[in-house]
């Protein structure tokens, strides 16, 4: 892991948004060389113009809102590689300047999708007006900068700390099982990190003959490799063709191997977006 | 459909949206009774609680976003029954008050999203500031109602109509394939609209066996099903657990009755969100 910490980690966000918290979760420190990034287009290409000292770390999906498909594009255009996973439970905090009570407090701001999933917490406090912001972080930040009083935000603890606010109420989601996964990536020229590996996540195409999905799977099934996800997706450019994202997990990389040289038979296309070491924040269980 | 057409349509967005849009082309008529909706959340309650003489527009997925999640969820949650599917091709087009030219354009207002499609388009103006909004039919309310000169929306046609507007460019939009599907639903209490189906959007659970997947899609291919769309989601609650969204197509509702009878019994729990005629727009090859 050292060597990959000497790297800069480019994040989607501002200081204190949750790609740096799964960052610090993934690298087990707060000492990282973040550089925030606007979007996750402008994340890639920085990634792709300095491919020997940065990382990057991008998020993949959520069990609220669902796979982030612009994501898996982005990996796929940019020829990024996932070395590695994590998984982040969103919890929402209410912060603002210190010394103020929940009863001082007229405006909430933050993201609309960060507000929306606090609903239940806020109706308590009809007093309290909700104001939609860019960013989670951003809005911590325009507290501190612009010193105001009266007025809330609702972001991380890693923002409360980093903009010095105080925490009124800590884990206001409405829904405690709001966890996102996190890919960490690297240009596809760099050397996969050491490591042992035992999960993959790939995308094939399948012919449309019947069957062919099936036969497939087979391959997994032949090689005691587990499927923790199978989504298909629309092909754009051509509105009649699907892609296949499918992440394994394995205990034996040899089957493994041998699994993707019976895929690579089975399929029209197989491609590796990354082979690396599962996270383990809770156990997965495998599909079937 | 005559039957259908008496019912108030409710659909998320405000008038001019393309939920509306996915509406007209759906029942083939302008003459519908629109409801407007801020959220999903109230559109399947206010569904609910008018079974008898309303039915919903919903988003289901887009071919660059991806599936809608939530969605899936607010139609098992709230107990809707899909009736139908529409695809509507998402084209942005620039408008403004009439009589002027794009020079004369100082901001452009709309939905993130929007703006976000027609960054290529946009670029090719770079004296023009990009001001985010709700929601791109409001951007078009905006303009006309506040009779703001300068100022141009990123809307659909239904809106430029609506709100007389006049369109300085169609489909500026980046990407020509962005297409957005729609489900029709009704409540699970109203009897299903008489027709020739030939498709099913079905949810199921497989157990964590090996090879449960297979036999579960062994059902399908037994019976000359064509599978269309399948995609493992994390279950609520239970981060441990996946349930499949799978959308079938078929020539002989028979043998689509001998499937999910066979399919129930290799499952641990399979239901039907609805069965339905295909969308026509484009030919679904279907995956393998």
């Amino acid at each position: 892991m050292q060597h990959l910490l000497d790297k800069k980690i480019i994040v989607q966000g501002f200081p204190g948004c949750f790609h740096e918290e799964a960052a610090i979760k993934y690298f087990g420190t707060q000492k990282l060389n973040i550089i925030p990034s606007t979007t996750f287009n402008l994340l890639g290409e920085k990634l792709v113009n300095n491919p020997k000292d940065h990382l990057a770390i991008i998020a993949i999906e959520n069990s609220i809102a669902g796979t982030i498909l612009q994501n898996y594009r982005i990996l796929r255009e940019k020829q990024l590689r996932v070395i590695g996973e994590e998984y982040l439970r969103i919890r929402h905090n209410l912060m603002a300047l210190p010394n103020q009570r929940i009863e001082d407090i007229n405006e909430v701001h933050s993201h609309p999708m960060a507000l929306n999933q606090c609903l239940e917490f806020l109706a308590k406090y009809p007093h309290i007006r909700l104001v939609e912001s860019d960013d989670t972080a951003l809005s911590a930040k325009n507290i501190r900068e612009n010193k105001l009083n009266n007025i809330a935000a609702i972001a991380s603890e890693t923002a409360a700390r980093i903009y010095d606010l105080e925490i009124l109420n800590h884990g206001i989601e409405t829904s405690n099982v709001n966890y996102t996964r996190f890919f960490i990536v690297q240009d596809a020229t760099q050397i996969l990190p050491e490591g042992a590996y035992d999960k993959a996540s790939i995308y094939m195409r399948v012919s449309h003959e019947k069957g062919s999905l099936m036969r497939a799977l087979a391959c997994l099934y032949n090689n005691d490799i587990n499927l923790t996800k199978l989504q298909s997706f629309p092909v754009l450019g051509s509105v009649n063709e699907y892609y296949f994202h499918i992440d394994v997990e394995f205990d034996d990389f040899k089957k493994y191997k041998k699994m993707m040289s019976e895929i690579d038979v089975a399929t029209l296309m197989v491609d590796v977006l990354g082979v690396y070491k599962k996270a383990n924040i809770y156990d997965h269980q495998t599909i079937g």
